[in-house]
């Protein structure tokens, strides 16, 4: 899927690269500092990302990232006779599992069926499942597990037809609570434990000031706005610009948007915590093999020849690292009238009169 | 902010793009067919939209698109003595709205102050400004300003203390119901009536079946979802395509994402609405004046000489088209088992293999 | 807990009730006309729902309704020295699923425990118990069970401390997704298929339309409301209404409040169904020993001498079935222009006057 | 509509009263230390609204209550010829305020028109009326309003049609963002500053605790749980007592128990207030008319000879007050493991055994 330099002239939308860092990084996947490419055509993104990764070379254990649980979804939705025939079906489903795992299994040899879930509402049947998927982010591994999974319960299931390969409960690039509650994608935790004197001289604020904004800002603010399952300054931000870099469905930062920023004052110190239940990336699938991707997924070791789904997350854990980087910058420079604002006119001089 | 193309080969994110259509477009700000540019990692897209523009033109009024309202938003953040002297200060906003408007208006001469609306949490003070900002996205300029009215605020009335420039109430890029409600971007509904000889012709199926599938997937499945202001198949991935085309911030697909789908069968014949109330393009500003973005935007009419606003009024309306076809096409494929599989792999053979 | 007629007099609150139908149940709890007590100080909800309950009469199956789950819930809240610890703990939750059962079964004979689920937010454990509970709702024995897993959670795990008996992930008398995602209460399901004939001599309307305004008014009027997991008109009052008059606690309504209402035309027919995925009911517990409430109780058979939970799961379905006479009725009567205000005058003279 | 003490005996819920306090109120509305009355099947409110209230006692201006805002809405939905037809009547209801002015204050000498709102989705067309009620909640009196609007808009706007007199964009008794996004019925914010010494001995506590317990539980919790607009422990308990105390229409605990706790340490004191935005009570309509309502509101100082509105402000505001007791209460216990459970064994054996 590589193209020519002339073609992709015409026939592209190059957004403007950088590589910023490295972010230190520790925890449960990675263990070394790791610089990260930021693809966005917002410049002032790069030095605030690049101020959170300095940030965490002057912390003992850099940003602590723990992947928590990973799995892609796919909901079908079948129309039932009634909701008790839906229930009949629903109270099999656990004799069936033996089955469905084989299905699944013959229709890719990296895709494993993890569980099941369902709803049902009036005649409606909705049955969610959970896949592994390898190093792939797993959309269409999943659909077409999916769909061959869809078409055994409407052949063994009587009183089942044929709705939707997808009911929307799945659910993929909408805002809901799903994602978060029943787990989509990579679920990693970043916790980043600030000494007083770092947030005072590179932060130029403090830990009670930052924890207080992220209450008052991020959860109650967030809440008052109808927010939902979200609580955070701008996640999308630093998402939007890996997920581009590294060829991933980007559409995926809609859920992906949807975490928690919690922070606390620990005697003058800062923890700084940002959960993302639900990054969705893949090491290999569409996007993957064009040139840029590809080289930017090995500069980041995730083109290494590695277990099954270790390459896809570490690349989780690298965008969750980033994604605190920026979100610690941000939240700080709130704090200080004005700053945020001087901030921006600065970087938005052309990135080449600047230092990165 | 052009890069030489040995600077691209480098730093840059090449993401492939294709224009597809035209889409038949006519209603309060468009009349006549465009083609749009869509840049996305996911090639199924472009035939699925491109199947959409073709339903359009052989519609009657083709999509009509109503543009409905106009406006970017951000909320400052005041820590209040007390509910009471947060209360004092928002009865006296409307005395104070003609100082704020010259504030505004010496901030930008394209930034407006349209209302201001706010919200009062035990001692904590959110006011939300609602600006114009011409042919712009408008985050920056919004955000210049209400640096300035916050600065105001603080100063004239007592008892108010700046907390933050921004306090989530706005809500830049995140899932809530804030911006559905008042107002963010560019708020377009899209309609399209198709013949029943068309829909059963070109899209394989019968109005009665997307009704219904629209109101078990789109509407039922996301309540089940936990979603919020969403019913929708996947605006998201159309959404993206074009604002990655034209130079846009793309993290804005989040609230993007946030729309409402409606479909009624109307004697066999297909009504089919997408209500997009948070679009949010600009046709000045960061990223439009990469070159690939420059001549997208003047191929798509939106570089034209025309009164300020409208121009990115265009291109709204445009995208708004774009996300009906593609969502259309989905919907439609849904209803028939196993369509949407059997096109995905058909169309992610490399792209060079095919017609577009 | 019985008051004499003088405590009555001064220490009551004197809600006035009725009682309505009979309403024809079946389904895979009860197969039979019941009649169902109305607490209200809103008058005009009696023949609202009597008018739903002779409804039900001329239906071949009646209401039919379909339990499809029960179980109460109880998520405690700890503090870990960091994510990585909690997911330590998350993972050994399976293997203490033995101890935890006896630790339930030690609190109570009637509690079970049914599940487990969690959630981790940066240094935090929230673990969701789901527990069987008998005839009670189960408030007090999931609270006193959650206390003593707590107390093993706290003592065997490393790491974790004691923040709180209740982290709101349960999540018990609010707005909120969890509770229908995951389950909390009695999840019932109830269908109504109307004769065409019926549906015009009774409702004065017809199923074309109550199903177009089941679309327009509960999914997507309450989708642009940001409503959340809702699609109906007035559950609450119904379930306000039973639950009052059986000694409930009503405060969970709240979480009652959040259903889907599903119509279809079915050639004319009208298929109407409500799913109720938390109504939250015992007849055991506090309240229940009120002296009218246990002649209620007793009167809809639910004190009766049976296994287990059937008395609960026959009152919860009784309860269900009542909520779809009042939404049929008020839906029914918004087709028409005019007709609810006109039966609100009506009503709402004195009871006395009136026939029920 | 008073019942004979023969017919409470058969056909009413008798719910057991107590009435707890005073509470010391301040603010905008009341000055003065009240009463309240509490009715519930649940004995343990009461206790735990009488140690709030004992704290409002020792705190030097009591709790604060500032009335916010006060409005009851109804939202019509009319169908369109299409969005454009929608967009044209909308753009002329600024000039048609006049006139429906005067529609309203004809409905009722009580109702006034305040504000217009609207939603265009597809074809169909929301409008939300925004009335001041005078001492009435509201509900009939709008309704009788909007009916009388919507037929004017039905006959002036061409292209509009009649779909339903409620489209949930109201939205009444339903978990949504909207009432407190744009208000719905009376918001009060309640405050009250504890000091050091209180929160020790009475509370037995600190501020510390309180104030990380209500950011973990109440707004990390129940956004983890998908709550919308919705940051407290228990609002729905209190405000259903209150209601069913006084008479009003409880299932309006729906979205009354939507708001937000904050709390705030402050160098040992302990900040702590509840944000009530959707309190929906009348002191006049349905149900205050019962002997017993009567006579609390009369108590409560509520029916007393004062200008139009005063009464149902005051009644908001000792409303709040309570919500703010309990709240207070069960946060405290809960920050020290076993003290709620153990406080609920103690307070359920029958209120006959116990002083208050």
């Amino acid at each position: 899927m590589s193209m020519t330099g002339t073609e992709r002239e015409k026939d592209a939308a190059v957004v403007p690269l950088r590589w910023v860092g490295p972010i230190k990084i520790t925890g449960n996947v990675v263990d070394e500092p790791i610089e990260v490419p930021l693809a966005t055509y917002e410049s002032p993104l790069w030095p605030s990302v690049a101020r959170g990764a300095k940030i965490t070379r002057r912390c003992d254990r850099g940003v602590v990232c723990t992947l928590v649980d990973e799995r892609m979804t796919r909901s079908v939705l079948l129309e039932a006779d009634d909701a008790g025939a839906a229930l009949a079906a629903v109270r099999r489903l656990g004799d069936a599992m033996g089955e469905m795992r084989r299905i699944v299994a013959d229709c890719s040899r990296y895709a494993e069926l993890l569980d099941v879930r369902h709803q049902i509402a009036g005649n409606l049947l909705f049955v969610r499942f959970e896949f592994a998927t390898g190093d792939a982010s797993g959309h269409n591994m999943a659909t077409l597990a999916a769909d061959a999974l869809l078409a055994y319960l409407v052949r063994v299931f009587p009183g089942l037809r044929y709705e939707s390969v997808s009911g929307n409960f799945c659910t993929d690039k909408k805002a809901s609570a799903v994602n978060g509650i029943l787990g989509r994608g990579k679920n990693v935790v970043t916790e980043l434990l600030i000494p007083r004197a770092v947030v005072a001289n590179d932060l130029h604020t403090t830990a009670r000031r930052v924890a207080a904004l992220n209450v008052r800002k991020n959860l109650i603010g967030t809440s008052l706005a109808g927010g939902i399952r979200s609580a955070n300054a701008h996640y999308a931000n630093m998402l939007l610009a890996v997920y581009l870099a590294t060829g991933q469905d980007a559409a995926n930062i809609v859920e992906g948007s949807q975490g928690i920023t919690h922070a606390e004052d620990r005697d003058g110190d800062l923890y700084f915590s940002c959960t993302l239940p639900n990054i969705i990336v893949g090491t290999v699938g569409n996007g993957k093999g064009l040139d840029f991707a590809a080289a930017n997924l090995a500069r980041l070791g995730c083109g290494a020849d590695r277990a099954t789904g270790e390459n896809a997350r570490r690349l989780a854990v690298v965008t969750a690292a980033a994604v605190l980087c920026g979100e610690l910058s941000l939240l700080a420079a709130q704090t200080n009238a004005g700053e945020l604002m001087r901030t921006h006119l600065n970087f938005e001089r052309p990135p080449s009169d600047r230092e990165n």
